[in-house]
């Protein structure tokens, strides 16, 4: 019986004939946490009394959500994580070396069917890179620490067949909003996603990993693609590691395939409070916004600053609205700075934050004002996601973030991009 | 009877022939509040029955010491900052253009022989363009948002003249921590201090402000210097406003004159809890360290950065240590892109925050973990100034910070600069 991908990476780590809704124990490639719950892990993994971490190598800390720290609270969790990566031999990301969904396949850590987790919830990012990358909690990832392996029940798959090409000024941002607002929030609840067709072939890597990275706002644990040419250059261009690409069989059994044309989609806005909340940019257009956020795991990437700076180039951010910029990574923000493209946003009026999470998570950097309307490139626009519960989050793609920016509303891009 | 710069100046501003001691009324050419004071000194207006602001062009409100906001209250202020700012035609430094002694000068709203207020201790910046200018209360700030003038004592001076040049590896930081050192904390209260000599001539203006920067430090109400054509290039560089300098009488009576020989000065670095407790860098050589931080109002300027690239050049940042750079301001910012300065920093592993006051003020952006040591190019290190009272903070000069943080102790910066 054919296998769909999540069935099949699942079936290799586990050494058996997996088929979904089994329950399966599987050996995990890489192993992830950040300083949100790196902590509550290693609080969990003293409770079970681990000792050795099982291939220290094969995991990684990153400190994103609050860096550099805004408070003694977190300095104190920050320097738990650092002495004890120190002692089990983990790799620690500082402050200031990026987003940790950046960071795990930007250092090579996650290829083409590995399997991976991360005690974050947008660890689903990865399956751009066809690995079966999903979120898990800090306790799981504490037995995770000590045993190399995790049980997984394997997950159902839905496809998504995206037909034809996004038109000009519209985004992977705006197609994955789109995608959530037809199946809702919990439309793909523990199913794996598997996205393919015309649409998401033209993407690049990095357009791919913004549409992964929402696979969980559909309540999918995976988001996954297979790994075609673009892949694979990308991979080898960020590490070394061994992988080993996996594609679903044609008589693969799936739960359901949805079949979308997006030649003429529109870019799209998700309103406040949630992330199935989207419509057309028309809908919205004109809402006077105070802050926007270009930046996060979704969109900090190099292409999406590139893209905003091309509206901001010569142009000026409106007095009314802050726009904070968050790099992904080190190195996004030294590829910034080289091609010109954070000099141009900075030029603009833009506030560039540390690499990072940004103002995403609330915890710094960005926090709006009560009544305040923001635009932003993240994932998430939950009611007091960003600290103020009297806020509104306008989610949409880097481009309609930064036209909104230079209008002090929210815009259509294409006005900006004849 | 020849007088002080400080007595010109206020004699000057008063309409009257003002001597130390003398209490005058006098006309304020430029008023300063920023986030930390600005939302004081508008509840004191309001208390006052204040309605317009007399000459709202000339006062500008800084949002620099939590920018981005990290919390909700904070960015409550921030709102009230903004709305009070457009509703009475002040100007508004938002979030990404600085620290606001970097911003004043920058922006030509002070130059030689002016009267600056700021309702922020270092204030006293501006006096190495030969202004009078002078930390206040957010209540004082408010009366002369009001009045446009303000009350003072008339103060003292004390002069320092320094001769010889400093060696090569010591510069205006580790000048003004040993004249602090010297004259202690208390040293100079409520007095002008007139800092001149070869030494002082020889600087840039950069490093200049540097030195009135910490005129505070020593209990002095403004750290006055003379304008030469290295100042009157500078403000023109800077703005068009018009200004008429001062110098002082060679009759004029000073409480003291104290004169030193800075020719064969070491780096000098400040010592937890006060800033006169300074010392030969050789003294701590060797302090293991865990923080660095470059920036601040004191040392944020493209110099600064320029001398700790240097240094950082072609090296990594020690994996203990995270180094935390605070542009001054967004000019500062661009010209260390435009350099490659930024770069050299980000490139050894610094991580760069947004152009403002940084972690100095302990809002944000690097709160120290308990037991600690930073290395700050900040000008106070008193316990518990980055918000955690278990850390211990050491002033020094951007070479000796860049130095250390390579090497993760503290590190004699001639060392690196064969």
């Amino acid at each position: 019986m054919g296998k769909t991908i999540a069935e099949k990476i699942l079936s290799r780590k586990s050494g058996r004939d997996a088929y979904a809704n089994d329950i399966v124990v599987a050996d995990v490639d890489f192993r992830m946490g950040q300083d949100g719950t790196a902590p509550l892990a290693i609080r969990s993994f003293e409770k079970m009394n681990g000792e050795s971490v099982f291939d220290p190598e094969r995991v990684a800390f990153v400190i994103d959500h609050s860096a550099p720290s805004p408070l003694e609270g977190v300095s104190a969790l920050h320097s738990l994580m650092r002495r004890f990566a120190k002692e089990k031999g983990i790799t620690l990301y500082d402050v200031g070396e990026g987003v940790c969904h950046q960071l795990l396949p930007e250092k090579g850590h996650v290829g083409p069917g590995s399997l991976v987790i991360g005690a974050d919830s947008h660890t689903c990012t990865y399956g751009a890179l066809n690995a079966f990358a999903t979120g898990v909690g800090s306790t799981d990832l504490a037995a995770a620490l000590i045993s190399g392996k995790m049980w997984f029940k394997v997950p159902e798959t839905i496809k998504f067949i995206c037909h034809g090409r996004l038109p000009k000024g519209v985004y992977s941002k705006d197609l994955i909003l789109y995608l959530i607002s037809q199946v809702t929030a919990d439309g793909a609840t523990y199913m794996a996603a598997e996205y393919t067709g015309e649409a998401i072939c033209a993407l690049s890597v990095e357009g791919r990993f913004t549409i992964s990275n929402m696979a969980i706002e559909m309540g999918a644990k995976v988001g996954l693609m297979e790994a075609d040419d673009k892949v694979w250059e990308w991979v080898r261009s960020h590490g070394s590691g061994e992988f080993e690409a996996v594609s679903p069989d044609p008589d693969a059994s799936y739960a359901a395939v949805k079949e979308y044309d997006v030649s003429n989609l529109e870019p799209y806005v998700a309103k406040p409070h949630r992330v199935d909340n989207g419509v057309p940019v028309g809908e919205v257009k004109g809402t006077p916004i105070q802050q926007a956020v270009l930046g996060t795991c979704t969109n900090g990437r190099l292409e999406d600053l590139a893209v905003a700076a091309r509206i901001l180039h010569q142009r000026r951010v409106h007095p009314g609205v802050r726009l904070i910029v968050a790099p992904a990574s080190r190195k996004v923000y030294l590829e910034a700075m080289e091609t010109g493209v954070l000099q141009t946003l900075v030029r603009a009026g833009a506030a560039v934050v540390t690499p990072g999470c940004g103002p995403c998570v609330g915890t710094h950097n960005g926090i709006p004002s009560d009544g305040e309307n923001v635009i932003s490139t993240a994932n998430r626009n939950f009611k007091g996601r960003m600290a103020n519960n009297k806020a509104f989050i306008y989610l949409a793609s880097p481009a309609t973030v930064a036209a909104s920016a230079v209008r002090g509303e929210i815009t259509d891009p294409r006005e900006f991009l004849e």
